[in-house]
């Protein structure tokens, strides 16, 4: 699917499994509830990556966007 | 519930317990007041968490939003 | 009292005792006299504490909103 | 082609192969799909670069913005 | 006198001496002559304390507002 | 010529060399194409200079305004 | 020269030396030409000093208004 802005990305991985990698290199792994345009993000069923590792399990998150570095969305 | 967009997380969750973790990795628990775009948050009978151990014991708390790195909000 | 915004913790703390934590870890604990919508306070009669302990008295004082982490309000 | 202004610089890299290097001074390359004017970015095909070596394949990858030092646009 | 918000401290300070405390814990010190809402201010006969030592004499100075850690105004 | 605001200092400098140091310490020297009133720039024939030696030539770069500390613009 | 607002001190030293402190301590001086609003400055004939001796002589300099910690305008 063709994007046309950066955030058609997340609205096109809602209900799907995305990765959050934030600004110290840890990860979230979640099914993406909703997002904003500051990209704060809920993600559900979240895991918490340390170098590929889960560490915590935190179900449902509220992430704030700037802690954000990237984000692997639905890979189409 | 389905959620529209990430701060209905917050908004199911009023008087209900929330986990805030700071950018510190310092945590807060308590049980939500009221909040508002920035994220700037009221918890009531709030904890501090260093290390998942309680160390202070703070009451009524107003959290400035640009400390927190994520929220655990109600879980449904 | 029902807050219904997180800045309701200060309007029912003005005259009142109040601590401000920075993001240093210093904290700030004196009488609310105003505040506004950047959490710039100010605070009368205030006092450093560093560790819990007093370290200076500062009399008045304006505090720009930035450096708050948290601050612990009037406990009704 | 001349440029009017500095996204007339990612206008023209669409669909091409662009490096991003991150204020870490780790890199992003792969085809740039669209951006905004935050600079955030998505790559598509995306490779981690550290001091030039591969580190990961990322697929399709959303940056956020203000993560970004500067950007290698499509070299006319 | 009553303040009814923060900036207030800095009115009723104008031509006295203030001190002001930056986010490395360096103060300066003068005759506060005017001030913004970014908390940008000019003083006068201005004096740099290290730990409570002068280090330097500054004259008339220009800060910039987002270096502002807290300021006593004039102690009414 | 005289200059009644900073962005003409960028003005007068298109496609002229200019040299960008960036907060880090490390410099771009090449011919400014076009930049914003963010400060984002782009450059064309760019050379990142460490201490004043070459490191990389980079051809044409995008780079983002909230990097720069200073830009040595053409000197007229 | 009373002043009534913050940049008054920088329009009054249109024309003469100023020196500029950076966040990171350096300072550099020259004959300021032209700002703005952010702090963005124009100087000519700038020399950057650490402390106190000049490093380098920079010719015209255009200065990212957020690298500043504090201007000595024009000593009236």
């Amino acid at each position: 699917m063709e994007l046309t802005k950066p955030l058609d990305a997340l609205n096109i991985s809602k209900g799907q499994s995305v990765l959050v990698e934030f600004k110290t290199g840890v990860q979230y792994q979640g099914r993406l509830e909703t997002f904003d345009i500051h990209l704060n993000l809920v993600i559900d069923d979240a895991q918490e990556l340390v170098e590929g590792n889960v560490k915590r399990k935190l179900g449902r998150m509220l992430i704030r966007g700037d802690q954000v570095k990237f984000i692997l969305p639905f890979q189409k």
